[in-house]
């Protein structure tokens, strides 16, 4: 039997019922946190971009787009979904090979899941199914894959949505291996994009990719059984080097999920192990901000190289100076969004903490690995991390998913609004039959 | 000035009063080509597949599938008409490449032309310049991208799709930049689906993933500026090598339009000039096929490779079998698919002279070139052809292409529906407002 067979004979009889408890907690964990994300991105006005074609085109209703009123055809809902998941760059990352797996998955899963009216259950054991098939799919061409300028997250995300998709329209086998097929043939995204609206679109188009190979594939849509594995595959043409039985070894009883880490911070994950020192010496408290003399932070050598910017000037700038992540982790204790504002980085008191702030290199350190030092009225403090929170050996907890996810859909929702949709979505697997994801 | 924004600033200063006659002749012989390939095609039951997609998504009626009563959405009628131009592998190639440069194209260009009523002569001038930019780019990776794996049409193709569309919604360079962008993040395709239903479709979503590049281009969505020479971009990522200065190297002053070839025959291209050869000697007449003693041809070793299937059983095998393409010259004088049927490769008079037939290796022949010598009542009568109709050097003549277009549209529209289509396509620079083809 083919990679490709492998993979969809055991994405077809894996039901709800077989997946593990833990396993299904992190799915939830994961449509939790990429809602959460999706929901504050909506008030991005580049998505007014998207809603204008879609409101061009016309449709009929059938999906939500997530932390709006309108609702959408299953093509466009998932691409502006797997949109708005990604345009942060706050959802989450697959730490072995950097994709974010849950933009591409959890929008194509959600469009056909509520368009066909299936059960939270159902959308759980299929974003699970999902996100594990492109994790596993991704290491296959990992690092060869990205190295070369791809966009994992394009082009192998479009599997986690068209095996979440498939799977919630009851593909058999033979369907799933088409619905792969067809879905490869979309597998698109040039890291060149990078920097520009471009990059959550394949996200968003990955997504769409997915639910397109899998209502295809529905309708009797032929196409190779072979694409991961085929010598004109996608292993074979986007990847130097390939190694296939990453996708199928030990499938079922070892989950790449759990390494799927959920973005703590939103900001550059180099800052993340600093913001988490910071955070830990302010709940320590006993001291006053305004006494602090100098701040000094052992970090590795890639802090230097991609966040060393003392004097951000904007918010944007904020999220990749490490000055500003450490003056707001000691301020705030957080670095949400509104941390990296344009009024935040101008804030005198913050200006004033960064320029405090003395960073010194260390090689032996982690990427996840961190040191501040704090001199207060002459005393010292310190705070080592090992392991930033999100890292697969560190993930935010469900106490922290939950205050991430509060914080940034209030601003949309209201207060109640959020509490009561986080609540819902706990519960996932009660619902007999999926709605928008506003009406909690 | 980079690539890119070099080829967007030559496609949004010229237009169609700048355009030589010849390049504009040679884009109305690419469109009444694809036009009367696709309604031929649009009888073939997979396209049911696509529009049952399109009916459950529903939309305003904005552009026409070709050959069908029925309008839809641009993305959708590109996506359809793209996916019939391709799906019988009888519409046109760009020699030098192999790049069939008319499906992802002239699709994407009739959507917006036609759903903006924009003119006749500003869809030649945006087809023009669409193949044209697809065709170069496609030079600047050939070879190494298609021996690489992929599919050219699906992959390159879609910056024909996004310069056709882009030009007619009237973006500006920085918009068509942009738009090309967005078209190389979606470029995708790979040669493992040939056989299948996808490999048109790759065309079909090259023309789709075009004009969504253009519609979210005239938004303002923002996307790379360097896309084909970028350190992340097509070129870098999907080509082990690359020569940019192919794509603009000439601009205007030498058309790559020109080495684009429409297919003369409804079969495999290493048999054309077989097919000629017998055509020619049908034609100097003088003989009863009865009376036929011998076939002997004289072939390029790929023949032998490729088409040596002396016994096919059904039509599609008879497109693989050069002794059923010398019987159907000779008997039929034509190539058309009516000759790739079921009953016409079972007919009994057919397999009789394809058992005659006896093929020759010529080491020295062009993939064009070819020798039939017949053999009657033990006289002898020979054809020697040295490029094959179609090629560049002996392009398909008007009066050919007037047939061919009847030929394939007279079933789907009837005789006088047929004509007076053709007869407005030629006449397609004089039309104000484009409607939908079939409206004649």
């Amino acid at each position: 039997m083919g990679t490709t067979e492998e993979l969809a004979e055991f994405c077809v009889r894996t039901s709800y019922a077989d997946l593990p408890a833990n396993v299904l907690h992190a799915a939830k964990r994961d449509v939790i946190n990429v809602l959460g994300v999706s929901i504050y991105a909506s008030r991005d006005p580049s998505l007014s971009i998207l809603l204008s074609l879609f409101e061009a085109e016309g449709g009929r209703e059938r999906a939500t787009v997530w932390g709006s009123n309108v609702r959408t055809g299953l093509q466009n809902a998932a691409l502006a979904n797997g949109y708005l998941a990604h345009i942060e760059d706050y959802d989450d990352t697959h730490f072995p090979t950097v994709l974010h797996p849950s933009a591409p998955t959890v929008p194509a899963a959600w469009a056909i899941a509520e368009s066909g009216g299936r059960s939270g259950a159902d959308l759980l054991a299929a974003v699970a199914l999902g996100i594990e098939a492109s994790c596993r799919i991704s290491l296959a061409v990992h690092p060869w894959h990205y190295d070369a300028g791809w966009h994992i997250t394009g082009t192998m995300g479009v599997f986690g949505g068209a095996i979440a998709a498939g799977k919630l329209l009851g593909l058999d086998a033979a369907g799933l291996v088409a619905c792969l097929g067809i879905a490869g043939s979309q597998a698109a995204g040039v890291r060149e994009a990078f920097g520009s609206m471009t990059k959550p679109f394949h996200a968003g188009n990955a997504a769409r990719s997915g639910v397109v190979a899998a209502l295809l594939a529905q309708g009797g849509f032929t196409a190779t059984d072979r694409i991961l594995e085929g010598r004109r595959g996608v292993a074979a043409v986007l990847s130097a080097e390939s190694d296939l039985t990453r996708v199928t070894d030990g499938l079922g009883e070892r989950w790449e999920i759990f390494n799927n880490g959920l973005k703590p911070y939103a900001c550059g994950v180099v800052n993340h192990p600093l913001i988490d020192a910071c955070i830990e010496l302010r709940k320590g408290g006993g001291f006053d901000l305004g006494a602090i003399e100098a701040i000094e932070a052992d970090v590795h050598p890639l802090v230097l190289e991609l966040v060393n910017l003392p004097e951000p000037k904007v918010g944007l700038e904020g999220k990749f100076s490490v000055q500003h992540c450490i003056a707001v982790g000691l301020t705030d204790g957080a670095a949400y969004p509104e941390q990296f504002s344009d009024a935040k980085v101008q804030d005198p008191a913050l200006i004033d903490l960064r320029r405090k702030v003395r960073l010194v290199k260390n090689e032996s350190f982690g990427e996840d690995e961190a040191v501040v030092r704090l001199t207060i009225d002459g005393r010292k403090v310190d705070k080592h991390v090992e392991h930033a929170t999100g890292a697969p050996e560190n993930p935010l907890s469900d106490d922290q998913l939950n205050a991430k996810f509060l914080t940034l859909t209030a601003p949309v929702l209201g207060g109640t609004g959020a509490e009561a949709l986080l609540a819902k979505l706990w519960r996932l697997e009660e619902q007999t039959e999926l709605a928008g994801p506003l009406e909690a």
